[in-house]
């Protein structure tokens, strides 16, 4: 079952006409074609192209609308109201941070919440986004409810990711991507797959004990947050700045994008841009960031550690692996791509994953 | 051992008068005052009025300056940049909030990031006093390194605290106040006194592998990143809002507060307020806030649960119990504040604090 590589450009370009067919117009459509591809050039394959398939699902169920007309409903001197009207989250998601920027790039500070979207896809991307303008920027997203709250049992709270990203001098920018629970569902279900046993800080079990059984996922358990009443603040901190100031969704009216597919997802997403040129007084962010990176890069290591890394290093090393040898992707990403294929009669060239 | 209880107004004029006998002007030696009896009252014991003995032998040696001028060196729509020059943290933090504050009052948002400065305490209290002014309030700081880094060994990161705080409908503001390890140092060093092992999540040893012995604390051994990678990269974002930008000093160059007690600490924060009335579209945060605070405590609980809470409501009810009955302090907090008494000749009206 090894990888199978497919050119960075071909790949945005099926995701494009794929959503053009679906009634998405072009630059909608090439706006989501480059969020899903990226995302898969950087490794985050639960969150990239493998996704489309569902996405336009949700089109065609009138759950997902690819002609929505984003709207800002209140703007003010550094922030904006998006309502995204039930709009591809990845649309909404560049919209959105190219308006923080532009606020930013004013007043230093910009901030969009959004209300009535559509999952974004991975933060990752719109954080870097900003980082590409020279900004710091941060992206982040309420979610459906899969936390167990401390003391509490069952799917209350939503482990709302949180990613951020800034430039340094001697590289691409720093970004980190993550979600509130301590760990990924994705990395349970795995468990569940294998009938492995995982650490009891992952998970709880129907009565809201810590379970070291994966089995109780999606059958009553829930996940842990992220160091306790941390992960749980951190939640409701994303949760205020998503959906409580926009007016959307909160956690329990937010409905699953994938699981309940004929269903408006209503998710809703904060975007911060902060331009750093404007606001630091000597002009050297980038440098100084530089610096830092350095020492925690040469900082002294733990036994059998070969490298100390940065949020985001190993992301845009597959980044430029991928520019070069094309994107490498997973069975299950090839074979949502083949079946997207097969459906729309596009045609995707693969080439083996020999490394 | 029982704790002690005091009035919460004397607390406050004891600490302003002592402040007076050492050169601060009245307000600032006010606020000061205010800023850790209110640090006190929450039940946050490790940052309140205990540590006033200590930034006043600061002051002693010179490095703490109690008549600094701070001073905004930049400024622009929604940000300012405060140079603290070595001035007492509770004063700095109280000026740098009211600022965002003011900056939120007019474009929505406001962003202030400091360097220069010494130990603010508990970013609690200027989450929440935003809050009191309608906002939503974030408070940040960033520490001496005190964190190994994930493949790392020994203190390389700063366990860089985050606050938040916003208003609700029925009840006080919500407020967290969290730093980025996985526990505080003060619970792993009770471990030591007592002779106790500690969860294998919470410190590496010397050798940078994780350890169930809390004797390797400060020996050699680091805290752990909450949720590891996870920590680490919030400990960045920190970083970056605090000292990077603003020009400061990062971790490594900044001196325990307390630890090299003649050394200028050299701290830096980071404060945005967000003006809610002005940005929420319908006007109904604090009753949307109050419905999803409800919708938690509500949820189902698990066994041996009796009540589910938000953040913040333990600290309250600490409040109103401190008000109503004087402030109850622990044994160490009583001996830090009778010692500062015989050394000012001031004075303290205890009562025995039987519950």
């Amino acid at each position: 079952m090894s990888n199978k590589r497919v050119r960075l450009q071909e790949l945005k370009e099926f995701c494009t006409q794929a959503l053009l067919q679906y009634g998405m117009d072009e630059k909608d459509a090439e706006a989501t074609g480059e969020v899903l591809t990226m995302t898969d050039a950087f490794g985050i394959h639960s969150h990239g192209t493998k996704n489309l398939r569902m996405y336009i699902e949700k089109i065609k169920v009138n759950a997902l609308n690819p002609k929505a007309k984003s709207e800002f409903i209140r703007e003010g001197g550094s922030f904006a109201v998006m309502d995204a009207k039930d709009g591809m989250g990845m649309v909404v998601g560049r919209k959105a941070m190219a308006k923080a920027i532009e606020l930013a790039k004013k007043n230093g500070i910009g901030y969009v919440t959004v209300r009535s979207s559509c999952h974004f896809g991975a933060g990752a991307y719109y954080a870097n986004y900003a980082a590409q303008n020279g900004m710091l920027g941060i992206a982040m997203s309420n979610t459906d409810p899969n936390m167990a709250i401390p003391g509490g049992k069952g799917m209350t709270l939503g482990n709302n990711p949180i990613a951020y990203a800034f430039p340094r001098k001697n590289g691409r920018p720093v970004i980190l991507d993550i979600a509130l629970s301590t760990t990924a569902a994705l990395k349970i279900n795995k468990a569940k797959m294998y009938h492995q046993s995982i650490p009891d800080t992952w998970m709880v079990d129907p009565d809201g004990k810590p379970t070291t059984d994966p089995q109780y996922y999606q059958n009553g358990g829930a996940l842990q947050p992220v160091g306790a009443h941390k992960g749980y603040g951190l939640s409701m901190l994303v949760e205020s700045l998503t959906a409580m100031i926009s007016g959307g969704a909160i956690c329990r009216d937010v409905e699953s994008w994938c699981f309940q597919l004929p269903s408006k997802n209503k998710v809703c997403h904060a975007f911060i841009a902060i331009d750093i040129d404007s606001i630091t007084p000597d002009g050297d962010f980038e440098e100084r960031a530089e610096d830092y990176i350095q020492y925690l890069k040469n900082s002294p290591k733990a036994q059998d550690t070969s490298r100390l890394l940065v949020p985001g290093e190993i992301e845009w090393e597959k980044y430029e692996d991928g520019v070069e040898k094309g994107i490498s992707l997973p069975e299950d990403v090839v074979d949502s791509l083949e079946q997207l294929a097969k459906e729309t009669g596009l045609k995707l060239h693969w080439s083996e994953d020999n490394e």
